[in-house]
């Protein structure tokens, strides 16, 4: 019924309390939902990644939200936002589940714990919108790329030399992830390859999360290590 | 029962699910939560305004939130986060009323529809924290000061001459919630102030809404109007 988050606060899972539905599949590279075809559902990630996007008024994305398995998106379903500007697509085949806001409003009738779950997940949402806020601020883009990576691989699964696998994500959707250009995520993911701390292919990324780690918490200002570049 | 916003979507309204509690009172500065002195309890501004701001290990303060009447803050509470790192300040006398976690999570069992007025509300503040971040990806530093006006003067109240007079902040807080450092405020709120955009005085600030909004609609890159600052 509950999870333990940092072995300390204990939480409950709104997956446990959602109606089951009948799922949804989109391919990978397919739209789900755009600002001219909005959302009116909160969708449930039963298998593959979504990257959620709000697109700016000329069209072009920026900070992006890659939701993995057993991540929700699709919220502001629940409170009929105006305006729509986020566009959900698929960064792998995907499989999807989607409740209207009528049907989550019933279903916390029926089953006020799925309100305090959902209550639950929104607030650590915000949090963690808030630390990727924060770290925008405090951090600049090789460190922003860094903590990104660490990120992404919190979804992945271990591999034999320590390394943790996650499937390969286009450079252009880590530049939306971190806020940054194609670029800068390009230089950035060669600098740390050459380091030994990311290895890549075309299918999949192996990030060495612990050799990350250390060197965000060594000083990062040594010019030999890390060329400043503005985001 | 609900709200409007945008003129399109409604929604519930916590404050109408939530047990009246006696009130706390807290006198301008003085500290209602810190690291070292958690919060357990989910907060309403009742009267006054809350500085909430995640500490670094340095111990400065990064980016703020402005918690203004009938807002909430201290979610975290809702999920016993494991990390705190919040603190909130009274940046006025402030009252407030608080629940705990076990206070929600009862009165969600026994009123589902405060679940599903806390996630809405929770939804919006994800929203709010998704635009701020994107205004950081997208725009330079003085756009964000610009927008941080329009957004603060949201709380405000109509003066005589169309402008919108909020209660003083410190350039430093204004900092905080834009996510750039002191300095950099007092040059731009000194431009905008000779611009006639906005005026201040040390007990309240008027700020032309509609001309920050027809400026930022404007190309503002033109270097006769805005200076490029990194922030």
């Amino acid at each position: 019924m509950g999870r333990t988050i940092n072995g300390v606060g204990k939480y409950e899972d709104p997956l446990t309390h959602l109606p089951h539905k009948s799922v949804q599949e989109f391919a990978r590279g397919q739209m789900i939902y755009s600002p001219a075809n909005p959302s009116t559902s909160l969708y449930l990630v039963i298998l593959g990644r979504v990257k959620v996007s709000t697109a700016e008024r000329d069209g072009s994305d920026t900070v992006a939200r890659i939701v993995c398995k057993e991540g929700l998106f699709g919220e502001s379903a629940l409170i009929g936002a105006g305006e729509h500007t986020e566009t959900a697509v698929a960064l792998d085949n995907v499989t999807l589940m989607g409740w209207t806001r009528h049907e989550i409003e019933t279903q916390i009738e029926r089953d006020p714990r799925l309100g305090v779950a959902l209550s639950q997940y929104l607030v650590r949402e915000c949090l963690q919108l808030q630390d990727r806020m924060e770290s925008m601020v405090v951090h600049r883009t090789p460190e922003r790329v860094m903590l990104a990576l660490i990120q992404l691989a919190s979804n992945g699964t271990l591999v034999a030399d320590g390394a943790t696998r996650v499937a390969s994500l286009t450079h252009q959707t880590i530049a939306e992830y971190v806020g940054t250009s194609r670029e800068i995520v390009t230089f950035q993911l060669n600098r740390l390859r050459k380091l030994g701390m990311i290895k890549y292919s075309r299918k999949y990324m192996d990030i060495d999360v612990q050799r990350l780690r250390d060197a965000l918490h060594t000083p990062l200002a040594s010019p030999q290590h890390v060329q400043r570049m503005a985001g």
